[in-house]
């Protein structure tokens, strides 16, 4: 909750917000928003809700304190992509060091590379003739991409398709050391990279590992030793591939919740965090160094609603319900101001509150809640507004929003 | 699972339909895609993976069997946008006997009107000066939209904005019979009746009733109680009303759960169900008048998923996960050709298969899944492919996606 003061201070802000812009109408804030020309006209207030809002001040401070951190330990940072699924935030994060993004599939790639993006790292196999005609276009275009491979008849197609529009392929081998794809590592994966190495249109990256189980554990050291145990084997194959002559510069490991573990052991050359520039309830509660909270990075990422209808004392319903958030999680979005506003789910366009001892909400409110997982809910909306002490900056484009291909 | 017989047809149709047709490349079915004249030229193979996809005659079938229904009841069809948010959906539905078509929010109703729609019902309360200007536009376009309403001081702007825009807005009290918005039945919904009545730039179209938890009550006879229960209070107060000579011609209720219900309701004079349409997991466990399974109405819309990696001989990975599927229910994907491929969801980009006893699939595979809740996860894709035995016939936009302001 707000100190006396600085609700006082930030009252004082808003006045004088609303004394130096003048009012627009709907259709006058309709054609700022297409046109983006938003600075110095909007405030938060004009944006129709459900409206996902970025506070520019703690999406910065994420920002440079993973880039900072990362550097230090002599890494390099490729962010995933799939968190913001937006171009100028892939750019913002490449000025402010990162070596580039990763993308979870082609079509985000391509959507990220049409928006300048460079340094592409596709985190899941291009699987199928169309899909792989798509990499070569993107190839073509971006010849540093790499694509992510988990199996040898993948990797003759990919070789085959390379050497007939004459380019070539960068590869990383997928590893599977957490619950979802990649090849097993160890020997599976080094015969693999021999396959790879005998390839004539194929180059070898490296290796990429992502243990999600690992990210999410609860306790700092509970998620330490998950984390550890994980990459060791991938670090060992790494060590392996070596040890054969087959060069495997890269192992892009890690996560938001893992990013001062993983980069503590030796042999991984590279983060690829999403969610730290954001946050979310879930990332919140995985606890960090020093306490349950975790809070190494700040919530920056909200969605605004507002109170559309107030059917008892104790009941108001807000404009965002299960389109406007992310629903894979246990739990539900949490009022940005408090925890005693509880949030529930009343269906696709709704959310119900419960008005505890008094607590008064009027139709015509505005409210903002954290959301429960940011990757989900940054992908139901194609414009991300960044704010910053109540005005409009900018309106960004989701432009791989829905980009699953 | 599908009989020898049956498979050796379809395996048959499936031969002409590759023999007829020819092969193309990735970037002529893109091309393709983008203008939308598909018919005689794709298969459903052709799609990037994951795609929604609609199977015309179980949906033709539906729409069929619910207009039929409801014709013969001698109650009028106005089904929920929400669902499909497809003006070429919305527009089938008219020309197969709907009256118009219910829009859960202004800038839903906006995109429906864009595509032709007419005769639009916006469910949730339009707040807010900018959201009532773009009421008064969308009026202008369309003077038979009605705006619900649950709040004198609503009632009052809407008037107000109507009177300086010289235009009338016509309105349904939305009645909280339900767990969402509206405003209580009897004697506070009366009085807001007479609110209305009284102001002179507003026509009280009649009531809305939505009883969310009526709809998916499982089993018959026990949602039979529960709707009849909730609907009681929404028919009183159309008698209350209309004892004050206040006319109410509208009481619109409903849903795919409980159209053989409320339509034996005296007094319910239209339904607004949504989810007929195309069915999902959710619907079809609420069990029918005969049986556990509803099978009012069948499955017709799928996610098709591709095979992306295969870590183990008993996990197969697919390329759909929480941006492919909606989220919300506590149940997964189910394959469509059988239960014995259960999926799991593996984070926002894939589904885990668990491979029982020998099952197997290979890298490269597509498989069908039905969707958990067919609403929000529509809102996760731009395209809906309508297919009609394996071919695409039509390309629609799924023009009201994202759309929740």
């Amino acid at each position: 909750m707000m100190s006396r003061r600085a609700l006082f201070t930030s009252g004082l802000a808003a006045a004088s917000l609303h004394a130096a812009r003048r009012t627009y109408t709907w259709a006058e804030i309709d054609r700022i928003l297409a046109r983006g020309d938003v600075k110095g006209k909007l405030s938060k207030d004009d944006l129709p809700t459900p409206a996902l809002i970025l506070e520019l001040d703690a999406f910065e401070a994420n920002v440079k304190k993973m880039a900072e951190y990362v550097k230090s330990r002599g890494r390099a940072l490729r962010p995933h992509a799939k968190t913001h699924k937006c171009p100028e935030i892939a750019n913002y994060l490449i000025r402010a060091g990162a070596s580039g993004a990763c993308a979870a599939k082609i079509s985000e790639a391509e959507a990220l590379a049409a928006g300048g993006v460079t340094g592409l790292l596709i985190t899941t196999a291009t699987i199928g003739k169309n899909k792989i005609e798509r990499a070569v276009a993107l190839t073509r275009k971006r010849p540093e991409t790499i694509l992510s491979v988990d199996n040898a008849q993948n990797v003759r197609d990919l070789n085959e398709a390379a050497g007939a529009a004459k380019v070539k392929f960068n590869v990383a081998i997928d590893l599977h050391v957490g619950n979802r794809t990649g090849i097993l590592p160890l020997a599976p994966a080094v015969s693999l990279g021999e396959v790879i190495q005998g390839m004539p249109n194929l180059k070898l990256a490296g290796l990429q590992a992502y243990a999600g189980h690992a990210s999410h554990t609860i306790g700092f050291e509970n998620r330490r030793r998950v984390s550890q145990e994980a990459m060791a084997p991938a670090v060992e194959t790494r060590r392996m591939l070596e040890q054969k002559g087959i060069a495997s510069p890269l192992l892009s490991a890690g996560s938001t919740g893992t990013y001062n573990i993983d980069t503590a052991i030796d042999g991984i050359t590279e983060l690829q965090p999403g969610s730290f520039i954001f946050m979310d309830v879930d990332y919140n509660r995985i606890g960090g160094q020093s306490g349950d909270v975790y809070g190494d990075f700040q919530n920056s990422l909200f969605v605004v609603t507002t109170v559309v209808s107030k059917p008892k004392d104790e009941m108001a319903i807000v404009d965002g319900g299960l389109k406007a958030f992310s629903t894979d999680k246990p739990f539900p979005p949490q009022w940005r101001s408090g925890s005693d506003l509880p949030y529930a789910f009343a269906g696709d366009e709704h959310g119900r509150l419960t008005l505890n001892e008094g607590k008064r909400v009027s139709v015509g409110d505005r409210l903002e809640f954290i959301i429960p997982h940011c990757d989900p809910s940054v992908n139901l909306y194609d414009r991300l507004y960044a704010v910053r002490g109540g005005h409009v900056e900018a309106v960004w484009r989701i432009a791989a929003r829905g980009m699953s291909q």
